[in-house]
């Protein structure tokens, strides 16, 4: 009888690297699960990275950020594959509203140099966060040269995933709400480029002016994010995107802007470990039979919290 | 010259006790913010508090919780003192709706022996699950025999907030919505008591049978929650919420109920204790000099993340 073995991250990882979809597929659902296994993913892919070119494209629900990634995959992907994750920080499982807007990219399901994936949060809050930036390092060291993530909400969890891209389009559409609310979230701060979509609809320029007069208000920076408008349905305004989201690439690049934000990124990262870390020794130690008697204790009232905190402090520390 | 020296808790933890209100805002206030200075109040008052009586009313905004409390308050404040610890979740600063809120409660505002409180979360999230229990020991500690805790909106933080009381009351109002949102929520399990306020409205006996469903679909206890029709700004249907409270509060003491609650609570409010130190330790770590080395490695690519994390977390063990 024979035993299948099971394929370790390191063989996973090779395949995927040869072109494997299925192997790169499995890579990234095991950075979604989060954990010590994504942390092995994220140690072995990490010397691969670095040579992507990351887009993130933001923005409320509805505002066209799908239609707008599928009319840019299709301009992107002549110049080589093209890799589209899709999150939705609002939605507890893979699935629902977000392959329902996939159906919009059709045109490039059946193309085997795009590859679409889908992600949502499994486990604690804060787990997108940190899972997000590990699967585009993923893609990035399989051989994407271009990564578009897509990011669905306007809270702050979106903004923190957004930050996971070197470059990022906050789309909005014509109508006042859009834009405060877009300030409100924090997404000013992200924003590299402003997209107004549905620009074939009436507010265009109030829309513009709004976020000019917040743009003004905002600290001075040498990239002054274009404010454009699309009609992505269309494709209507679309190259100039892509110009714009190319010229920030060489912005990014010849200020030293880039080096400066993937290094904030990975102090980000390395946070998040860390407190992820924690928390995982702690709900170990929490569920272990170990703490029975000092619950004992605690019921009691031998022991107060802040004491059996202490004892519990001290056990994580012997680890 | 002479220098005013600070008082310390202890001294202010006499004065409340003392029946000073001043010193008592200042104690919950320093519950509030968290930090090392809230633990300190906690383990001063956790040998003199457990005598109070807690209630938690919530559900909706708009659900008129406020009146409810305010009509309850009217009952109960001609048995003893009564303190009212209003928390909104949803707001980060206390003021605005909740002090707004707030006047309805005016008939009790001049009565030395009825104490009002708003709290909003401060801070890092999870703040007023651990807040809300310790603002509630110390009003307990300091004499209060009724304390009434009534938390805005119906989330997972409300949810645990409301876990601080002894016996919860989940307002809801006439009409199909607010039921099924309360048993989203997860308030259908922690509700001992359900109060359909406004019930001059029509749609009462509809949301009472959509309670009354969920309910048969909950697992099966030996306390059966009641469901209660009010009209709280007429004070119609308080003396029998009334009366349901002290029924459940017999329960609760002859069952063993409240033990085992109280003892599960500890259990909840030890957890986040070790949580929150450990934050707190890993930011202060983060902050400080001592990383910088580390933090240049990193950029330079020396060492990946989870290799930097590995040598913090050693660090911190070493505290």
């Amino acid at each position: 009888m024979s035993v299948r073995r099971r394929a370790t991250t390191e063989e996973l990882l090779g395949r995927a690297r040869g072109g494997e979809r299925g192997a790169l597929a499995r890579l990234i659902s095991t950075v979604e699960r989060g954990g010590e296994p994504a942390r092995e993913v994220g140690r072995l892919v990490y010397p691969l990275a670095g040579g992507a070119t990351t887009v993130g494209i933001t923005g409320a629900p509805g505002a066209g950020k799908s239609t707008l990634t599928g009319a840019l995959v299709g301009i992107v992907r002549a110049l080589g594959e093209v890799a589209v994750l899709a999150i939705d920080p609002s939605s507890p499982f893979t699935g629902g509203a977000i392959l329902g807007d996939r159906v919009r990219m059709q045109d490039h399901f059946l193309d085997g140099g795009v590859f679409i994936r889908s992600m949502a949060t499994r486990g604690q809050l804060g787990g997108l966060s940190l899972a997000a930036p590990s699967a585009v390092r993923v893609l990035d060291a399989v051989g994407f040269p271009w990564v578009v993530l897509e990011t669905v909400g306007v809270g702050q969890v979106e903004v923190e995933v957004a930050g996971a891209a070197d470059t990022t389009v906050v789309v909005v559409n014509p109508g006042w709400g859009d834009a405060v609310q877009a300030n409100k979230a924090g997404l000013m701060e992200i924003a590299d480029i402003f997209v107004i979509n549905k620009a074939d609809r009436k507010g265009v320029e109030s829309t513009r002016r709004d976020l000019e007069q917040m743009l003004d208000l905002s600290s001075p920076s040498d990239w002054s994010p274009p404010i454009l408008a699309t009609v992505a349905s269309t494709g209507e305004g679309v190259e100039e995107l892509w110009a714009e989201v190319r010229r920030h690439r060489e912005y990014l690049e010849g200020s030293g802007e880039l080096a400066r934000r993937r290094s904030a990124r990975l102090d980000d990262e390395l946070h998040r470990i860390v407190v992820e870390t924690l928390h995982e020794r702690a709900e170990a130690l929490w569920r272990s039979s170990e703490l029975s008697g000092l619950r004992a204790q605690l019921d009691a009232r031998e022991v107060d919290p802040w004491q059996a905190a202490e004892q519990i402090l001290g056990r994580l520390s012997e680890d």
